[in-house]
C-alpha cells in the first residue's frame, strides 16, 4: 500500500489537481513497461490537468477522480469549504503560500458552525488547505484523509497492469461541482466509440452496506443508471463469483453525473469499496473491499 | 383512449423504461402504414431506450417523455423516490423481482415522513415499485396514474397519423434528473438543422390554469423561454382559433431544461393539458384540453 | 457615461434580450470604424439574441451578459421573479402590454414575502417589468439598476477600441439559470480554437472587497476555476501594476458556470468591479474600480 500512502499525502483539491496530475504522469512513465499492453498517454493543456489511458481496442472507460475536498482562506481567518468536507475543531490541515508552509487547525464556532484556522500567523487570501495525512494500515484495514478517491485512483493504476483494452480516465474538480468530465466523455464517445463507463470511486458503509461484505454496486444514489446495464454487471459479478453488495441511495453523486447529463448516451455504473468517516481525516476502508473491486474491475474490463 | 389506458399500465420508471420503448417500436411499426408520411425510426444502442422519428423535412422537434415517476426498494422495507411522486399511505404499488409479481402497499411515516411499503414477504433490494393503475373514464375526464406524460406520449402517437415534416422524440429520465435529451437535442440539431422545440408533456391546474379552459401555453416555469419563439407560438394559436390558456409560474421543469441548457441554440416551449392531482394514482385531465392540446400541435407543425 | 446611461435604460430581462442586442448591433455598426481593428460580428438564429465579435487572431473570449433581472407578471396582481431581484416596496417598475406603456410599484407582503404591483389597471398575463432607471452620476461614482451588467457591456465594448487579438461574446440568460453560454462556448472553441475565458461582469463588496481598491480577480465563488489560469492573471495584473482586489467567495455565479460544465476545457476567470445595494435600484461602482476594470481586461487580451 505505499502507492495508495504517497497518493492520500499529494495535495491536490479541486481547480489545483496539478500536482497529482504531475505525479501520474511520472508514475505512468516510469511503470508502463512493466504493463501488459501499453496504453496511449493523452495529456496536456486541451485536457487541462486530467490524464486519460487508451488500451488496446477499448469498450469500456473508467473514470477515476483525482481532486480531493478542502478549504480555502478566505478573509482574516475565515475559511470556505472545496466540496464537502467533514468539518470539526482540532483537525490539522496544510497548505503553503508565498511566506512558506504552513500546518493549522481547524476551528468550527460552537454558535454558528462558521469555519476558521488557528495559526502563528494569517495566511494568505486564496491559499488551499487541506487535511494532514496520517496513514494508518492494519492487517485488515487502512486509514487516511482521501481515500476518497485515491483508492479509487490506486485502483485505477492497478487495474492498467494487465488491462488489454479500455479506456483509464483520471479527471478533475469530482468534489466540487464538476467540471472535466463533460469534455473528456464527449472526447472518448467521437474518438473511440466507447459509451460504457465505470466510476472508479469509494462509497458509504450504511445500515445496507457493510465493511469487508465486497465491493458495491450501486444500483442508484441520486441518479439513477440504465437499468439493462447495471444488470449486465450484476450478472458478470456474480458469474464471477466476486464478494459485493448492492446500494440504494436517494443521495450523493459522483463523475457519472456530467456523464448522465452530457451530450453523449453513455451507459454508467458506479462500482467501489465503502469507507466508514466519510470526508474526515479518518476515512477507513476494509482491505478485503478493496481487493474485490479491483478483482471485479479487472473481470468487467474484459466481459463488458 | 384504448391506446392512453395500454400506456398508463406499462411500468417504466425512468432508468428503466425499455418496456415501454419495446410497445411505441411495436406500435409504430403496426400502425405507420396509415399514417399520411411515412417517418424514419431512428433507435438502438446509441439512443439507449429512446426513439426518434423523422417526417419529412423537418422544421420542428417535439418531445414527449416516456419514463414515469416511482419508488426504489431500499434496504429492509424502505423506499426511495423515483422522481417526485405524490405519496399517501394506502397508494397502492406494483413490480416484479426474481421471486414473482408484487402487489403492495405504500405507508408514510406520520413521525418522519419516511417511505416504507407494506406486503407478505421482502422484497428484493433495487426492485422498482410504480402505481398500480386504475384507469378511470368519463364523458368528460380521464383519470389514472402517469396521464404524466403517457398524455403527452399519446398526443405524439396521435400528431404522427397527419404528420407532414417534423421530429417525434421520445426520451427517458425526464423525471429524476434528466439524461438523455442533451444527447437527442445534438443529434437532431447536427443532422436535420431543427432548433425549434415542443415540450409534449402534462403541467398543473392552478388558480390560473382551469380544467377544460384549453390546452396550456406555458410563457415560463423554473426556466424562461425565448419571448420571441413564445410570442410566435401564441400568435398561432389566437389565428388558428384554438382554446388556450397561459401559464406563468416561478417553478417546475420539462424536458426543456437540457434543451436549454445544452449546447445547441434551442428554441423551446412547453405546451400541454393541465391536470389535478399531480404525481399521485388520480392524475385527472378533461377530454376538452387534450383535445386542443392535439389540434394546437397539428397546426403549429404546420405552421412554425 | 452616457453610454452607460443608455445601456442601463434598456429592458431586457432574460429571455427577452432582444432590444439590448438590436441596440448593440447598431452601435457596433456605427462606431466600429473607429475601432482599431475591424471584427467579424456573428448573429442571427443560430445565435439567437448573442452577439459574437471576433477581432484578429483570438487567444482570449471575453463573456458579456446582457440579460438583467426583473419580473413577470403572473396571475391577477402577483409577480413571479426573474433571476434574483432584490425586492422593497416602493420599487418603481416600468414594462409594456398590448394596453400601452406601465409604470408601476412593487409591493411586498409583510405576512409572507409574495410580490404583487400597485397599478390603475390589471397587467396582461406575462408581462415583464424591470427597474426604472434612475441614472445618478457623481465624480466619483455611478449609480443606477443593472450596473450589472450593462458596466460589464460597457466594458467590453470600450475594450473592443483598442483590441487586436480576441472575443467579445455578448450572452444571454445569466441571470436566469443560463441558456447561451453552452452553444456560444462550443462554437468559438470549434471554430476558433480558443479555451480562454474572462468574465466581464460586476461582483459585490464585502468585508474583504472594499469600493474604490481596484477591480476584483475572483479567486472562486460557488465554483472554483483552475488554479494555473488564476495565477497567470494574478502575475500580469501585478506586473503591470493596476490597482486589484482578490475575491474568495463560497457563493454566487456567472456566465462561467457554463463554461466550466461544458463539453470544452475552458480556463475562466471573474474579473470586474465590486457594487453595493446588488440587485436593487441604487446599484453603485466607484469610478476608480471600472478604470482598472478596463486597464486590466486591456492588458490581458494583449498578454494573456
Amino acid at each position: 500500500m505505499k502507492l495508495l500512502h504517497t497518493l492520500c499525502q499529494i495535495a491536490a483539491p479541486s481547480g489545483n489537481e496539478a500536482p497529482l496530475s504531475e505525479f501520474l504522469l511520472n508514475y505512468i512513465q516510469q511503470n508502463k513497461e512493466r504493463w501488459k499492453t501499453q496504453p496511449t498517454v493523452l495529456q496536456g493543456e486541451e485536457f487541462q490537468d486530467c490524464i486519460i489511458l487508451v488500451f488496446g481496442r477499448p469498450r469500456t472507460a473508467v473514470f477515476a477522480h483525482i481532486d480531493s475536498i478542502g478549504f480555502t482562506v478566505r478573509y482574516g481567518k475565515q475559511l470556505v469549504r472545496i466540496g464537502g468536507p467533514d468539518a470539526e475543531t482540532g483537525y490539522q490541515l496544510v497548505g503553503e503560500d508565498a511566506q512558506g508552509k504552513i500546518e493549522c487547525t481547524l476551528v468550527v464556532s460552537e454558535r454558528d458552525g462558521a469555519l476558521t484556522y488557528e495559526y502563528e500567523r494569517e495566511i494568505e487570501r486564496g491559499t488551499e488547505l487541506t487535511f494532514r495525512c496520517d496513514f494508518r494500515e492494519t492487517d485488515t484495514t487502512v486509514q487516511s484523509c482521501y481515500l476518497d478517491n485515491r483508492l479509487g485512483v490506486w485502483n485505477a493504476l492497478r487495474l492498467c497492469e494487465t488491462l488489454q483494452d479500455g479506456v483509464i480516465v483520471f479527471s478533475c474538480w469530482e468534489e466540487h461541482g464538476g467540471g472535466s468530465v463533460a469534455y473528456l466523455a464527449k472526447y472518448i464517445y467521437e474518438t473511440y466509440g466507447v459509451r460504457q463507463a465505470l466510476i472508479s470511486d469509494i462509497t458509504w458503509v450504511t445500515e445496507g452496506v457493510r465493511p469487508g461484505k465486497g465491493v458495491v454496486i450501486s444500483l442508484r444514489d441520486s441518479l439513477i443508471p440504465r437499468r439493462s446495464y447495471v444488470e449486465r454487471i450484476r450478472r458478470l459479478a456474480q458469474e464471477a463469483g466476486i464478494p459485493h453488495q448492492l446500494e440504494v441511495e436517494g443521495s450523493g453523486g459522483s463523475d457519472a453525473k456530467e456523464l448522465q447529463h452530457g451530450s453523449q448516451p453513455w451507459d454508467w455504473c458506479f462500482i467501489g469499496a465503502p469507507e466508514d468517516n466519510v470526508h474526515s481525516p479518518d476515512e477507513i476502508v476494509d482491505k478485503r473491499d478493496i481487493e474485490s473491486m479491483l478483482a471485479l474491475y479487472q473481470v468487467l474490463l474484459q466481459k463488458l
